[in-house]
């Protein structure tokens, strides 16, 4: 990205790595709508920024200070990754480290991972080793799309064999209904429209599909669920009409889990009344994408342990050179693309 | 309450319970806001109502089924008294029990208490004895007051040592800040213009006090936690103005725990930015003040070791044959009035 | 049970409702271990006791105060049958109502299931109605099994992705097994030397299975766990030699969740360094399969959902009639049994 | 301590601060009994080991990575600094990082703080700037003996109104009953026999103290709590007499939350029938100490709030060089000591 609206490749130096962290050399990386939201001014200006936040790769260098990671290593990176040092860790919300949404540091405060290396803050901390048995077009699936999705079921306090309603099944939405089943839902309605969202919403684990353009969701869900509405819904879109919905479909002590990012208007709506007039013993949970080594291997535990194939979102293939073709096509949303995935 | 904008005294028939219910003669009662809300048709038209939710008595008869109560027992009534059975209530949201804001009965599905008699569901789960050394004007607060401001504490998360702000010191204000404190934080922000209700915020706990009117509320949040906002708001006013506040002064991480109704307006505004774009790890809490044997039997116990003395804040007193001048002065807010307590 | 050792038939009339209560004609059960643990003497001297307390069938009759049953409806019955208005269910732990344990009334407190019609307080709490798409054979394991299997789990404080391991395949265990996998563990360990229920294990999603007679566990744990031991233990069998085990085998930060009964013993031993000296951040929990409408509700929707077929635990099927020799069968562990299922 | 059984004063080099690290000269220090049991061998042999944990000082040195600090900040180190990127910490278990109980480092495994000189471990996310108005001889007791106390009352899942058993008075425990308060029980009760420690209690907020050499413990809190038992009972001793009296005191779905140090014997005893034979809901936390700069800021809070007055715990001062004296009478327990400060 050189500037708002503008994207191309660039020549920068290999970055050096201070006393706690890695320089990676990138092998496989995916590309994000986010990618595109920044490269629209989403985050403000930003001027030759490399763009990208989730790839693997292998240490290239290290810092004095790094104890566990050697050139050669394997390693994934989060696509957050905090200062855990930070009050803010401390307090249990690494991303929120170094200010609000401080965690996020990839394309946004220093460069991406879209080049053949990338810089690592707290090495040690921030990567995880990739096991042998999980080939890297399946770890990169981790380092945010797993984690996101997967936080939406997390915060939304579902209970076993309780009712979860997903709207949207983009890339991030359906690792929200692989969530929903990982958390044990009783039952998953995936919100969605695009024939092949649908379809892989349902291989997914979506027990039942909404097509918000030809059924009214809100009866729907309440048919679904006995008329009390569901235990959780997750917001995996990010925009005030799904929001408002979110909060119509939820039964009163449920849980709205918000994994969109909202990128337009000065306020967010909710719907007082269905809100129960602010009494309805409703949370509205948010969060950013943990990071860490920890999550790191657990999400790699998940996949070495075959309980998801995130691959199977990939619809597209690059090399690196194609990069441009690439970023297109994911920001254009051509061809029923879900995910696009770039080969160094 | 006749109808829509009337009050006035009415002659009923003393009720009688069924199996499981208890008859209570009514000794003390509290006028509460939310009675004035209700007479204005906050919660739709109701005829020939019984008003009032805030209650102690005796007990005057008791069903087939009740086993742990018998005429002459000194007894206080939660302002919500739960279907205990309900799948609500077995999910953890009793108030929630019989479908959104159940729970609350007196003076919404049913007869308040009002009256020299007053009928309660349940009995067994829903009468606490009040023990001798707390006498009625102690206890009455325990019903709503004391259970939904120390329940805006509870719902906000604070950590040992955090920082929480109380938006509004009105009765249920001044009992979330005593929540606060008794839930441990390090520093406690009341945020008020009326002098006589400051005052009182002190007393019961506020470590600083904002005028709303002469200060600005964000800044000097900011200013009292070293910049980063609170750990915990409690918003217990319930307008769209103090809820975009709460959002505005609660750090990345921290909980919006919300004991307002909100009687006003199809939307309750999320201010998206400093919302942290639905990112911030922030949650937005809300709950209808916890009723049932157990909480009150709490609620009493923190009272009767000295924790709080709720009968600083009645401000007025009257027979119950003054209850016409009694609802007057509660409702226009006349002479600094905070709480008036009926003796029957 | 006639006595402490003693079994047999026995005529009694049909039971009946009070008014909050149901009775219900016995369509299928299933014997516990528990039932022989309790002919034993386990939970003292007991005369003319009718066993049981997992079955499914259709009501005969309801209490002039219940409202959502009526004759014919079929129904399961949690084999925990709490008081929900009693104060430790306000509480959140309705299964201690009435006292340690009280929720326990089938075959404890009262007769039991195992007669042509069984009798179950509050009935609208209680009873859940079985979707049409649930047979009885599956629905009946909800009643216990289930409840107490993912207990373990959700009692465990498993992270996704996290580790975990069962102490014991047996009916309970396996079910702690499929909980692991419904509350998103990334590794799951069962422990167990019978080869049939190893393979069950396996089917219901054990990763890796460690035969405890040829295999040092401990050591087997750490080198699966990369040294540090597994999130969560569930200890599924209560004995003081498996307790220890799921101390010695649980990360620093970890949690061992009980489901087993111990039977035996004045005291249940703690190995005080592998306990971190009091200082691992190591949590031990407990509990007593939970009932209620809305746990059976949402049981039946993970086996309605096929989550799980419980069914494959059916090793055994008699008619009533035949109740004695079944009843030895599931006592002495004959031909490999793992649940022996009665039909009426 | 220059080997088991042997203490004595040695000269040693300043030490110097590593890229993240800090070096500060002590001001003011506290003795614990930990100490003690250090030099008797606790943790196994040590050659040449300065001994202490609890101080406050003024920044000497620091690391060129670190950002927060720079000589002459009047700082606060907690006695466990863990190692924040840990897979532990990320867990939020950071007293676990590096190992179990592995964030203990002072006097266990680097040099502690009985020196003019100390080092600290990644400095900015372990030292918390010292408010102006706190002066030393407050601020050292929030390094151990406010934050183990009050993790007893965080730990113990303390209901606003809940009953509390805390066994033994001794600082730890004294702090644990500070902690009950402020986490809203509202009913303490202390348990010890040393009647300074008795009527120090009484001031920190104990409603009610139980002097075991003359009472029945577990008959006068079942008489105090209506025959339930507690919500939550804190350790505070770490024997396993006091361990059982735990178990037995506190009401099915309690907790009981360990605060002390077990030393001796191989097993810790859980009497299994009052345990409800695993099966009472009944939950045993244990945890070791909560460090870091978070931590600490928000103990500092709660001193510089007037919420608790730690400095009527020192019963004797002494200059660093009466500290063979100052130790001796610690470890006796001569003089009816509590807490012994240093100042350097």
């Amino acid at each position: 990205m050189r500037e708002i609206g503008s994207v191309g490749f660039t020549e920068k130096p290999i970055p050096e790595p201070g006393p706690n962290d890695a320089v990676v050399r990138t092998t496989t990386a995916l590309i994000c709508t986010s990618d595109s939201h920044t490269v629209r001014g989403g985050i403000g200006p930003r001027t030759d920024l490399t763009l990208g936040h989730e790839a693997v790769g292998v240490v290239h260098a290290v810092g004095s200070e790094v104890a566990n990671l050697r050139p050669g290593d394997r390693v994934l990176s989060g696509a957050i990754t905090p200062d855990w040092g930070d009050p803010a860790s401390q307090n249990g919300f690494p991303s929120q480290s170094g200010g609000p949404l401080g965690g996020f540091k990839f394309a946004n405060s220093k460069d991406g991972v879209f080049a053949e290396y990338f810089h690592v803050n707290e090495a040690d901390a921030n990567l995880a080793k990739i096991p042998d048995d999980v080939p890297d077009d399946r770890a990169v699936y981790c380092a945010d799309m797993l984690s996101t999705g997967f936080m939406g079921a997390e915060k939304g306090n579902i209970p076993i064999g309780g009712t979860v309603a997903v709207l949207a099944q983009g890339p991030v939405g359906l690792m929200a209904t692989v969530g929903a089943r990982l958390c044990g839902a009783g039952l998953v309605i995936g919100v969605e429209s695009v024939p092949a969202r649908q379809k892989l919403a349902r291989t997914y684990g979506a027990d039942e599909i909404i097509d918000f353009t030809t059924e009214d969701v809100e009866a729907r869900v309440l048919e679904l669920t006995g008329g009390t509405g569901v235990d959780t819904t997750i917001e995996a879109l990010g925009t005030d009409a799904t929001f408002r919905t979110a909060i119509r479909i939820t039964r009163p002590g449920g849980t709205v889990s918000n994994v969109g990012y909202f990128g337009e208007g000065d306020y967010v709506h909710i719907p007082r009344a269905d809100w129960g007039v602010g009494m309805a013993d409703m949370t509205i949970a948010t969060g950013l994408c943990p990071g860490g080594r920890l999550r790191m291997e657990r999400l790699l535990r998940i996949v070495a342990g075959r309980r998801v194939d995130p691959s199977r979102m990939t619809t597209h293939e690059f090399a690196f050179d194609e990069m441009e073709r690439a970023f297109e096509i994911s920001d254009k949303k051509i061809d029923d693309v879900i995910k696009v995935l770039i080969r160094f």
